[in-house]
């Protein structure tokens, strides 16, 4: 990222959802790193909880509990920012952030050609985005408008680097028309154009158009990741970091297979099967091969991660299953009874839906945490 | 199940954990239920600590931490069955249930031809069989040959109802096999021969073979088991009764499309997509057809499972994707910040790994739950 000195990175967090990890990433991208990205509100609590000051999330948030707790993040002091694609949840997010004397940024998305969330044609972004200042010159700056984001998850998985550019090339485009329309018929300036993962981020940094880059499967790769292919020809830009540790727990020297408790809480299948960590071409499923030594003694007992046992280590998937729940340390079951462990130790925990994180170690000033209506002291920013 | 009176039943609770749940089963299904199945130990302690009694765990345990938590189940009183394939985990479990002065059910898992756990051949019940017997005179019984398990995953979900039968015709060859090599190679008697899941178990019932049938599915249902077809050419012997409420989050009029929250935390795609509660016939994927009304807010704010809005509800899937923790009602994320809620309200907690239960309700009279070896009173049974 050297190459594009213009362009910051914000690491996205939904895989590990933990702050502390959050932390050594922002300190080991230095200065280019401005904040992380996240996928949902709990998420961003964990985040705020966990002293991250600057949340992205990269998603639509339309009911309105969790609009009144994104903006209760914003009232405490951190920078809160949010997709949006339809007025419904925008109008709800602007009154919620009124009545809580607070702000929250905006941007608009864009569909970049997955067909997932997003608006459709430039000229809806451009609606959208005066109508995010409309309601921003309404209600004190409740919202602000900052850019849009155009991001496409699938891109990130094709295989060829010339295809994969001009896939890329396809969403720059839909991202340059949709900041043309908002400048031409709205007026209004993208400080801020967002998108681009582990697969694409180069393309999207050195696109011209693209402001920040949302790269987060790169802290742990995958077997999936490892497949796409480089312009020099070399695979695998990233390496593996996280395998999950399974245990043989049945062998059939008649079929030559051995069985691991490694279950579909632990792996994903959506991106193919798993891989062993020492024989990477050997596809899983969640079979192993037979350990060269006898039935199941070579792994029982192990709780380890990253273990280089190659009859156990079946290798993690694009999506991690860890559930919302709060830990000491970030665990998975892992199918059987064993548990992996990660190496970070303190991970945040998830709060309780009904409970509002209080961010004991936040590095920003927080404000008072009560909506307007109950609290007329209350300093609006 | 009223046509094979000598038949048990023993529903599977690996779908939902939950002991309260469990106690229903069992008094609903009346005399011919003698117990619960379970596929972890740590399903198992959940049940024991909720009161039940009689826990078969139908899956190879083969870790010693996991031998030994099995193993307390025992000497607190509960009856705890289990399934082995090979001599190892079996000399340890024996030596752990001998060190404790308990007693642990044991059964031969033949592999029923679906090549994952079990041995491949009725030689290799009978002299499994008969070592579990040599075992258990060594050990004053720690050990008792109770009889075998062929389960077929696979064919619980063969839609034509003349090749399910066929097919499950060759796992009760495979089993009579069994029990025959068994009783004239080891001169034991197969006093079990469980199997059977929701998509089959009458077959196994009507076999003349098995003794025993273990369907868990059948609680929920779901959109896969509501495709097998029956005998008289109707669909559905389930009817679901267990759906995933998503939030629409996304709606594109061009695309004619909506987007919902759930995501692979909440439903599983190894069976296929979702399909909508009032549309059985539409498949979801992660993406719902527009609702009628406008935008989401037609599902905003909704905590509660089965609802009848066809634009929120995706279909549950086979394995459900409950984590393995403690909580008050059975709880699951939904991908999104909302939280479904099943209707059992006190759901018995997981334990932590490193937690043995006490069983304050179990029916059952506990032993002194120590090992022998630190209290000479455990008496042996």
């Amino acid at each position: 990222m050297e190459a594009y000195p213009s362009v910051s990175i914000r690491p996205h967090a939904k895989a590990h959802k933990c702050a502390q990890l959050a932390q050594m990433q922002l300190q080991l991208l230095g200065p280019a790193a401005v904040g992380m990205c996240c996928q949902k509100v709990t998420e961003a609590e964990a985040l705020v909880a966990g002293g991250i000051c600057d949340v992205f999330i990269s998603n639509e948030v339309v009911a309105a509990p969790k609009i009144t707790r994104m903006v209760a993040l914003a009232a405490q002091g951190a920078r809160v920012s949010v997709v949006v694609d339809a007025l419904q949840p925008l109008e709800q997010l602007a009154a919620a952030a009124h009545a809580w004397g607070t702000s929250v940024d905006v941007l608009v998305e864009i569909n970049a050609g997955q067909d997932r969330c997003g608006v459709d044609t430039p000229d809806e972004a451009a609606q959208l985005a005066q109508h995010i200042s409309r309601l921003s010159s309404q209600t004190n700056g409740s919202v602000n408008f900052t850019g849009i984001q155009a991001y496409h998850g699938g891109l990130q998985h094709v295989r060829d680097p010339v295809q994969r550019a001009a896939a890329v090339q396809a969403v720059v485009d839909r991202a340059a028309a949709a900041v043309d329309a908002i400048g031409s018929q709205a007026g209004l300036e993208c400080r801020i154009v967002t998108g681009g993962g582990s697969g694409t981020y180069r393309l999207e940094a050195g696109s011209g158009v693209f402001t920040e880059v949302q790269p987060g499967s790169f802290a742990f790769g995958d077997a999936d990741y490892a497949k796409n292919e480089q312009l020099g020809g070399q695979q695998g830009e990233w390496q593996q970091s996280l395998w999950v540790m399974a245990q043989v727990m049945s062998v059939s020297a008649a079929r030559a297979c051995a069985i691991v408790d490694a279950g579909l809480k632990a792996v994903s299948l959506d991106s193919g099967p798993p891989v062993l960590l020492e024989q990477p071409n050997v596809a899983a499923g969640l079979v192993a091969p037979p350990p060269g030594t006898s039935s199941s003694s070579s792994s029982s007992g192990s709780t380890s991660s990253g273990s280089s046992s190659s009859s156990s280590g079946a290798g993690s998937q694009q999506t991690l299953k860890l559930p919302d729940v709060s830990f000491e340390g970030v665990e998975f079951e892992n199918g059987g009874d064993e548990h992996g462990k990660l190496l970070w130790p303190q991970a945040i925990p998830q709060l309780p839906p009904s409970c509002r994180p209080l961010a004991p170690s936040c590095c920003c000033s927080p404000a008072t945490a009560t909506p307007r209506s109950t609290c007329t002291t209350a300093s609006s920013r």
